[in-house]
């Protein structure tokens, strides 16, 4: 019975890896559109959500039969349930990958990009690429490693965030209330991509270590 | 056993309506103190989220408790599962509620509520508080009546949210980035609120028929 948990585990993992490398896929070619005004690739990225989504569905399936046939207890048991929430945080980076995409092409043929803001958002796009590489390594090798550097990507992007504020409401500030509300809309997303890449590498280091950091789950929930 | 499940899931359900409760005094407080630059009352917010994030987790953790001791199958594992994503819905909710404490606690002594706006985000405050109340019914009720109220007040909300874009972008806006900013932000956290909330309705409705609606979990999913 152990012999067939750990496999079901190993499957699990595979799909987590899998859905993690999409996620990366959707958001390095979202930014890259967001930056270019490529509104073919902005179309690549809102068609292929479906295909994160539908994985994302098709592993809370896998995970849910795992508890009904294989019945796990303490830490199998949390790792399964931690799956369900992997799952789900991924599944959300992807919707903000559809959410910059959406953007690029409702601007169309217009930039995005707001003027004077292009090379923030080229660094928070990178920075969110990286972020989602990372991540799909953490949840390949478990190398814990790799939650501190996610720890200073998410530093980077919350000081990038800030400062597009910053831009935003300083005096010389030229841009015109749509460039105000997509900078504001981008940045906050790249923010939140950040946010749900650290609230994944905290579970994974909780079901490593078997303690959580200081900042709990309940303090950096998601919106 | 089963009497025991039942008197679990009870204790579960119990909770939820709990919680949602307390997002109902949140989203009223919070929309309120937005409304009338009230700072005190936006701290009162930003304080109480602590409490909807811990009993959230004490929910989690009731729910993994169920699974290890009693674990259930088939339609009765799917109800603990829902629990688990339910109390993750309502506590961003609540984050929801605090986001916007702390807008108006970063413009005060200036209003947060861009001129020009102040009736549409009164009224969206309204629809939100009654989006949380019928929510906490449903839950306590299982009237699945309610489940189509919540579709048309999130319907309500997103029209709403574009309204708010239509006037920000409009020629005769007049507001200055800092504005543009708040209103951007506030109407977004307003439409997620319903989001949340319409995400938790089907989880119940399809508890309760074996049925998701046309659109899965998988696409409104949450960012």
């Amino acid at each position: 019975m152990r012999e067939v948990f750990h496999q079901s585990l190993e499957d699990v993992q595979t799909r987590l890896v899998e859905i993690s490398d999409l996620v990366t896929i959707a958001i390095d070619q979202a930014t890259r559109a967001f930056a270019t005004s490529d509104v073919a690739l902005a179309e690549d990225v809102i068609d292929n959500d479906k295909v994160i989504d539908d994985k994302a569905i098709a592993l809370d399936e896998l995970a849910i039969e795992i508890l009904a046939r294989q019945q796990p207890v303490a830490r199998d048991l949390r790792i399964v349930v931690a799956a369900l929430r992997v799952s789900a945080s991924l599944e959300r980076m992807g919707d903000i990958a559809e959410h910059i995409a959406q953007l690029t092409r409702m601007r169309f043929p217009e930039r995005a990009v707001p003027k004077g803001l292009k090379n923030t958002f080229t660094k928070m796009g990178e920075i969110d690429t990286e972020v989602a590489r990372t991540l799909a390594d953490l949840l390949r090798t478990e190398d814990l490693s790799l939650v501190s550097r996610l720890h200073e990507l998410d530093d980077e992007l919350d000081a990038l965030h800030l400062a597009v504020f910053e831009k935003v409401l300083s005096d010389n500030w030229q841009g015109e209330a749509s460039a105000t509300v997509d900078a504001t809309l981008a940045s906050r997303y790249h923010e939140r991509f950040g946010d749900h890449a650290l609230s994944v590498a905290k579970k994974v280091s909780y079901l490593a270590t078997g303690t959580w950091s200081a900042d709990t789950e309940g303090v950096d929930a998601e919106v």
